[in-house]
């Protein structure tokens, strides 16, 4: 406890010291060695697919890269840093910090880094590296936890959004997690949600800032409010019609869905379409979701509201919604409704589930040195490992994403840094770890592979085409991600058991894999 | 899209626009309907312990207030948020936020509301007021998302941190998920950790924040790197040795572990040893932990350090070190050893699962309007559910703590705002929700009543003993959260399928709800 306690104040927190504590005592080891400045690459990868219990992700999508580069292009050691670890003692009294190493720190930027990424928005798989860090050895290693906390968390969360949207159906999703979101996490999450498909969020704050207009009418609590002051439903309801002609959408399960709140929600809107207004809709928030939307479909039908939306909300998540689009399509006949009509005017409002990615909630990315220069030339480093999975592909390295005459995704491939892969010819590949799993693409099957990893920052900038406002461009970003889910086969998207992608590295990755793994011993 | 892209710019996150947008356009109705100032009560609650799947947790510990006061009292509307809601258009094109409206708006914070809540630490059960809210009806109801962001996350995580202690036997407990959290969310899980009985975090910003030493040493890429370097893991332990004499704690897994690793550390401790220094011990971070951990002890007592600690970590939680102390206990004394002796030696490192609350990562709390002043009297708000367990307890309310002659916890008890629990008399307690369930405490079974609820904000600041110093003082918090812990039946600490605590209301308040219910109809 040597350092002062400074009350609820933050100045630290998002700093540069908001990183993992060995990262610095590492720093200060490289920098007494001498190996501060010795040219390292690190390479960023998830070693497996979400598994949510009941269901599992096929893919995912990279996401959180534009936050992350303005952190690192902006991020250096304030006065408050230094007094920090100024202050931090040794376990018999000393400075564990030396005034040498600090004076080093104290100048420490990332501009010595350059930075490779996958574009955030793309599909990516595991075992690959999709955020690739060359420079100076205590720079990039002190670059590990900022680059963790801010990309695996988004990675997750767009994941989970993908896989909402595809149960959807191309209906809206609506990201409304914030309130049991991991607090100020929960802007990430919400920028994550709609890179990964969320059309829009209840978060104000996060849909201004990227762009997204916020959504979302009333609560219940709004209802309660008049019902307490003796008056009904129906006036809560028309007070916000009043309120808000032109965008009207009532929330009807306070007191009785079927019962009350469609019936007053109907009078309402009525009066609405009286003085020349278009009521939005209604929004179901409890019970059972597929028989209440096909009921109030009906009641909204027999009063002419065929174009009023549905909102349906209440701990959605991508199999709870791929369960209650199925059970309309079963049983609005039955309500003598067109099944797809009713899905037709369907929203929906995610929450809790999405921003936490529940049943997994986090995704275990890491951040692995491959390679260290000596005499020039680069040397790389693996690391043994009990676990065959968990053996590093060594070395600088290219990541590839092989398609097939349509366009299709076949492969994601991990070559040398001296490969390219041209097609016209047969691919001889190989698992990353059993030696026993290989495979041949045929020249035929393949058409085209395109290279994965561009350049993002390098001199402390953004150096991708357009810069930061490109890199930010969520618009740009969810179109990339549309593509590429539409390139994964049907059997990759599915929810639930999805079949493997293939994910290979080359002969001649795996021979120096080998010819390491030997030299270990 | 009305709102132009503004960057990765941040201005608008974390101030009081961080809400719900439902909450903005309530307001809007409230200013305009003319209830905006009618004061209102709002309770914040959770319906259901974490249940984390294989286990599930039988109390939660309230976390989070001092960093929400901080906010709270801090808050106000920006040009900025004025300018984004100004900017906001309807459907069909017009403003959708007034001018008069804003004018309201940017005079806005939250000094006219009082919150009450329940201590931080304290231990906190199902369907009580954890937070209590009473102000002008539009302030109580635009806190709402900032609350259960900064309230329901916290305390999810403190009670998962409460359970790993509990599990690890009082031997300290490191939080590392910081590389797994979410996001900025990472700052709130360690200091929640802290709050639930984490001794530790490598958590470097936040730690120095509030005034705990940040941990950690090494990672495995610093070996790597000696390796790849041609020098050995040996060279890469010495120069840590060199570096940190007081300080010396190895990671001993990257080669192999009993065969190198620890051979290796222990050679450099030799030297340490030889130097006058007291080497502090190894790091476990793969493989079978509780068989490795004897071993490794086993080679540490053969060198003569008994005494090195013996940190373990890689997935842990709270039930698989619950495994790996019981292996230890059957398993050590095969090997020669003490197995109070290997446990006593232990640390924990946890950090994904702790950071997340993997298997349950959101707490279930809502706030809800409980009350309405009109004509001068508190007039109960009650909202009909489905579900009997989710009808609200109306009203303005009271809760207590019973406690027996041995100071243990015996019932949290619920009453009307003009009830007081006095002992010496039987005591007739209801269900919640449940009209077959009743209980009585007899006089001889209980000695006291604790009222849990205390005010905190009053006026704009902090009211509470002590200030916003006191508030957010983690020692007295974690002293707190021990003494409510150690107040625990053990059935209802166990950490898979607990005894369930009694949670009841009294029979004025049963009464009252019925009533109310039977008005609704």
């Amino acid at each position: 406890m040597s350092v002062p306690h400074t009350g609820t104040g933050d100045r630290l927190l998002g700093g540069i010291l908001s990183t993992d504590f060995y990262q610095l005592t590492m720093a200060q080891l490289y920098f007494r060695a001498g190996l501060a400045d010795r040219p390292a690459r690190f390479e960023h990868f998830f070693r497996s697919y979400p598994d949510y219990g009941r269901h599992q992700a096929g893919y995912c999508v990279a996401a959180g890269m534009a936050p992350f580069a303005k952190w690192m292009t902006d991020a250096h050691p304030t006065d408050a840093d230094l007094e920090a670890l100024r202050g931090h003692r040794s376990s018999t009294g000393q400075a564990l910090f030396g005034d040498d190493f600090l004076g080093w720190f104290a100048d420490l930027d990332f501009s010595a880094l350059t930075l490779h990424a996958v574009p955030e928005g793309r599909v990516v798989h595991p075992n690959t590296p999709i955020t690739v860090v060359e420079g100076p050895l205590a720079a990039a290693q002190l670059l590990e936890t900022p680059l963790l906390n801010r990309l695996n968390f988004p990675t997750l969360i767009a994941t989970k959004a993908a896989r909402v949207s595809e149960s959807a159906l191309g209906r809206p999703v609506l990201e409304f997690g914030m309130r049991r979101a991991a607090e100020a996490g929960a802007d990430a999450a919400t920028r994550a949600a709609l890179v990964g498909g969320a059309t829009s969020t209840s978060n104000t704050a996060a849909g201004y800032t990227w762009g997204v207009d916020p959504s979302g009418t009333h609560a219940h609590s709004m209802i309660q409010a008049y019902l307490a002051l003796g008056e009904g439903e129906r006036a809560a309801f028309q007070a916000y019609a009043d309120t808000y002609p032109d965008d009207c959408l009532l929330l009807v399960d306070t007191v009785d869905t079927l019962g009350s709140g469609v019936p007053n929600a109907i009078a309402v809107f009525e009066g609405l379409r009286r003085r020349g207004h278009r009521p939005v809709g209604i929004r179901l928030d409890s019970g059972d979701l597929a028989y209440l939307a096909i009921q109030a479909a009906r009641q909204l039908n027999q009063a002419g509201f065929d174009e009023a939306t549905i909102v349906l909300s209440s701990q959605l998540d991508e199999l709870t919604i791929w369960q209650i689009t199925h059970q309309i399509q079963e049983e609005a006949s039955h309500a003598g409704l067109d099944a797809q009509a009713v899905i037709n005017r369907l929203v929906f409002g995610v929450g809790s589930r999405l921003a936490t990615s529940d049943g997994s909630p986090s995704l275990d990315g890491v951040y692995k040195l491959v390679a260290l220069k000596r005499d020039g030339a680069w040397q790389p480093a693996i690391k043994r490992s009990d676990t065959p999975e968990k053996v590093l592909n060594p070395g600088t390295k290219r990541l590839w994403r092989v398609t097939d005459q349509q366009g299709m995704a076949t492969a994601d491939v991990l070559s040398t840094a001296d490969e390219a892969l041209l097609p016209g010819a047969a691919m001889a590949l190989h698992h990353h770890s059993r030696a026993d799993v290989s495979r041949v693409i045929r020249a035929e099957e393949w058409a085209g592979a395109d290279e994965l990893l561009q350049r993002v920052i390098a001199d402390g900038e953004v150096v991708s085409d357009g810069g930061m406002e490109a890199l930010n461009d969520l618009g740009v970003i969810s179109e990339r991600r549309r593509a590429d889910v539409a390139a994964l086969g049907p059997g990759v998207r599915r929810l639930v058991n999805p079949h493997t992608y293939h994910v290979s590295i080359t002969e001649s990755l795996w021979d120096l894999k080998q010819e390491l793994l030997a030299k270990l011993g």
